[in-house]
């Protein structure tokens, strides 16, 4: 028996936004619990369709979680990343993570939420110490200017300050309003830098 | 067939006990996934055994989370942050939050993780908004009495506030130094209250 509207809506799909169905089925069910029989209903389209597109789940995965770490990774290569004084580089650097967060949400709830149980999933987790590595080296060198307090310890202050920067994926959800994500950068980077207390 | 390692463990348990075994198990295979018989096995007794302290799978997540949750409310009654000024309590609450998932680590973790798909979660994700609530409400409070700034909202400060605290689930392993829990607990207060740069 043929599937006609899974036949007649392969041809719609790319792999990008066979990815986006993917990444949700993902974020919903969990990697682990997700089968390619769920991404096919997901899609609505057969699953030699999707092997059409992809060689299978884990090729999914590091589709999607690379498109999470190239946002990421590319904000260290932005030139106001890598010119001037480290805390004015970190200062836009925790700026524009909590930009890519908002604009790549499902992705980068994704990625924060890879277990390790393959090698996918191991390479992900690499490549988020490599990142935290990176912004952990930025922050000690501010430090080391006297920009910032020496009174935590770099790698602390890092785990903190992303953990904050971070936890928009549990509580941020996507408005019809731009402005949304620039009024919440600005509060995440004041908080970072200048504190709760009143200057 | 009688297994009797499992027959001579089952006085072994108490409700407290099993309840650390049942978390364990909860936090690694996620709520959803966890069977009767997977707690059984863990615990090393049988199911009935298990059915002789609790009615159910439920009555265990509502032990735990409930037990995480007295740890938090606790904080809101303690006399540092019931008198003085707004922003001294919740400095105290701050801090002792921080204190208080580091000694209850897999309890609120579990909390953090529920989902909503059962009347507990449903009641335990209803119990951390009220949470939410009173410190928003004591931030706010800490605003107008203008001793912390008015440039964010109190509800997304609170958000990021306790995203930076919350974080300690993801990363904080406890180890045999009672002192590295003061140590992340200075930092918290310090990164929240007076920011990443120097003074």
């Amino acid at each position: 028996m043929v599937d006609n509207s899974r036949v007649q809506r392969r041809d719609a799909y790319t792999v990008e936004t066979l990815l986006a169905v993917t990444v949700r089925v993902f974020n919903e069910r969990g990697y682990d619990g997700t089968s390619m029989e769920d991404l096919s209903r997901a899609a609505g389209i057969s699953k030699s369709s999707i092997y059409h597109h992809v060689r299978g789940k884990e090729e999914l995965l590091r589709l999607a979680v690379g498109r999470a770490l190239d946002g990421l990774f590319g904000i260290l290569d932005e030139p106001a990343a890598t010119t001037g004084r480290a805390v004015d580089r970190l200062e836009h650097v925790v700026r524009r993570t909590t930009e890519v967060l908002a604009a790549e949400l499902p992705y980068v709830t994704l990625l924060l939420r890879v277990r390790g149980n393959t090698a996918t999933e191991q390479w992900a987790l690499q490549q988020r110490r490599a990142y935290d590595h990176r912004v952990a080296e930025l922050l000690a060198e501010a430090v080391r200017d006297g920009d910032l307090r020496s009174d935590i310890e770099p790698r602390l202050a890092t785990r903190l300050l992303y953990g904050m920067i971070n936890s928009l994926i549990e509580w941020y959800r996507p408005g019809p309003d731009e402005k949304s994500v620039q009024h919440i950068a600005d509060a995440v980077t004041l908080l970072a830098f200048g504190g709760l207390r009143a200057p």
